[in-house]
């Protein structure tokens, strides 16, 4: 019997705040971090030792809070058996969510739940490389009962109920091969680029990568906004003529407006032809979102990067809130959580378009949006999932994203495994990088 | 020029669930807990040292996290002149929430939350005790336009503007002596008791505590339910002819249902005659209240123990979710946040029923409920504040209940100072008591 004999756990910090990459009206000076989570097991795949990697995305001080509380709730799986695990990822996930102690702290948002995230996340990578899947295909070939019981569905059967889910997924079952064999034609699944509108990012460089994202084959670019409309005209204005009329351009203002401003100061934008506006305000604001959907239409409203749990999110769709649905891969308790969010969105008709970039969300997201058009929803109508070209050398295997799209990735697990070389160099505080800076 | 010249920072756990104390359905072995900050000064009142003392209230593990982010958010006081703090409350609140790197890990939710309550109710304490008044006379007593500008109005101008709070607190001045007088008269400011309704008691401690109760005067009192509805149905049966028909009952089920479970589960006890169900569902659930409400009605819907931020609580009134408002003085971040949730409260005309019991909980809600008295709404009329007779030992100004009142406190501060002879005790894990129990 094979089971978990320990875990790893890194706090790795990289220091984006030195280039402004990252910088956005609410977030001046992050540094891009992850805590790692990695299960040790005692069985091999191919030679190899089969371990888990999984993490949560943070942007510098706190890392080691979610580092902490991830190892209170790694506790639980050493000792236990792989086969209970991988059998019953449900049980594993209520097994971690029932800390009652540790529940307490959130319940379910914040450090406890991004330390949720990254064990689970380890968990399925470890599930799909024991598989020799890509996660994926591992969801995507996952008996329909057995995945809809790994999900979270409580406080949501009035919105969406077990069976729903089920027959929902069931429908698909036959169009999966054909819809798997029209997205490798396609080329993958769409992303967009925010790696150009980063607000410390001067005008000659935004207008230099703008110009790259059209001619690398973009048809979305997203620009950060909200610190001075004054300033945020020009700078609009400057990228919709870079850019030229076709392509789709977003804006994304970090949570820095009150309702009432958030309405005026898109509408002052207006004009030039805004495809959406991302977390106008406080991501807790359900009833906000919608006040402001309402007075700035047809701009669409997205927000969900802070979107704590799937509570929330049922209430932006219930509410008529959002026009796109920006699940985050690291905040909610990964696939169990996340997966739920995808049904009822889907249920409602409103796109998920995952947030990424960070240090490891593109990794993780391809694999998520992948199973949706396959397994799911069978389209990329209004779809596009986030990409930027930050960090991805740290990973084993990094996203490949070629003319815009994400190419379907191949090898087994979540993507997740960070280089071990990467962990010597940005361990905080006792990495090489930082001994050296601290220093 | 006086300035905080260190903070000290306590990991304090009581073992509570030896007893069962505390136990709900949700919550079964709770260990109270607080994350326990003292600002320290080079400044004497007196001839003592002036200190602020604050903390956050935790149920055991995770409570360490607390501690370690107070620790980030204090170190920003550290070096910093008291006039600048006390002079400008708001300044030093807005210091804090707006380090980003930790503001990511909620945003203000969780763990980073939790943290931030420790550390700025330490400042309010320190503030009063400053001033030599109680922190409820310190907060009536404050120039209006101060106390406003202190408030955290941020996300809240559709619902209430700083000209609006402004007009509110202005137009009790002239009323707030004659309240006081009133309030001293009636014998302070009217609690109910949940100590006898813990779930984990058996029948013959319930009744016992039931009669009790009564006996010392108490007019309201709490079960806990939700595990099992036959034997709600059998215990709250009991509860209603030990206390009688004039007894208001409440019970509270700790987030236990889905939203259409709830209605049914409720309206199965409504013969009960019950006053308020607390927590009927997930506590993020603001549309979710909503529909339970318009299904329980006349029972009324109580919830605001685990509300994450004011953003929660303004959508709560919004969507007329509830009809008590239970803030909860240790996980809102403190009192720059909690009286914007008053005010927005007072314009909608819901009574705030604040959470209490825990650690130093009631010793910090007396305060609030006798400002909401003297400066906002000037009636008892649906107020009543929860008491909890758990662990008031450890303080060195434990709030006093007479007659199922909160006695107004006279002693400068926030009631929130813990015994030297208690962290030595229980401070975790290397305190008297902890030592002895983990060998």
């Amino acid at each position: 019997m094979s089971t978990i004999t320990a875990v790893e756990i890194h706090d790795l910090r990289f220091p984006t705040s030195l280039t402004a990459d990252g910088s956005d009206a609410m977030n001046q000076d992050g540094d891009y971090s992850a805590a790692y989570v990695i299960l040790l097991t005692d069985e091999s795949v191919n030679g190899e030792p089969l371990r888990g990697h999984g993490f949560t995305f943070t942007i510098g001080r706190g890392n080691e809070l979610c580092a902490a509380a991830a190892a209170q709730y790694a506790r639980h799986l050493v000792g236990r058996e792989l086969d209970d695990l991988v059998g019953d990822l449900g049980g594993a996930y209520r097994m971690l969510a029932s800390d009652s102690q540790l529940r307490w702290l959130g319940p379910e948002k914040g450090v406890v739940h991004l330390a949720m995230a990254a064990v689970m996340n380890a968990l399925w990578d470890l599930a799909a490389r024991r598989a020799g899947k890509p996660v994926w295909r591992y969801l995507v070939e996952l008996p329909t009962e057995t995945l809809v019981d790994a999900l979270d569905l409580r406080y949501l059967s009035d919105e969406i109920t077990r069976d729903e889910a089920i027959e929902m997924l069931r429908a698909t079952e036959p169009l999966r091969a054909g819809r798997l064999a029209d997205l490798r034609v396609a080329g993958g699944y769409p992303c967009y680029t925010t790696s150009a509108g980063w607000l410390g990012y001067d005008d000659e460089k935004m207008v230099r990568l703008l110009n790259r994202a059209v001619a690398d084959g973009y048809r979305h670019v997203k620009l950060k906004v909200g610190r001075d409309l004054d300033e945020d005209r020009r700078r609009v204005a400057l990228a919709r003529e870079t850019v030229g009329p076709d392509v789709k351009l977003m804006i994304d203002a970090n949570q820095m407006w009150d309702v009432p401003q958030a309405i005026d100061w898109v509408n002052a934008l207006a004009e030039f032809d805004l495809y959406w506006v991302e977390e106008p305000t406080s991501p807790d604001d359900v009833l906000g979102h919608a006040a402001i959907r309402a007075e700035v239409a047809p701009i669409g409203i997205a927000t969900g990067e802070h979107g704590m749990n799937r509570v929330l999110f049922k209430q932006l769709l219930q509410a008529e809130a959002i026009d796109y649905c920006q699940i985050d891969s690291a905040r909610m308790a990964s696939i169990n959580e996340i997966l739920a969010v995808y049904l009822m969105a889907a249920k409602r008709g409103i796109p998920v378009c995952p947030h990424a970039g960070g240090v490891g969300l593109c990794e993780l997201v391809q694999h998520l949006s992948i199973f949706d058009y396959i397994a799911l929803t069978g389209t990329t109508e209004s779809r596009v999932t986030e990409y930027v070209d930050h960090l991805h050398e740290h990973f084993a295997d990094p996203c490949v994203v070629e003319g815009a799209r994400y190419v379907v990735p191949s090898r087994p697990g979540y993507s997740a495994e960070i280089l071990p070389a990467t962990i010597e160099e940005f361990r905080f505080p006792d990495g090489t990088y930082w001994r050296a800076a601290l220093s």
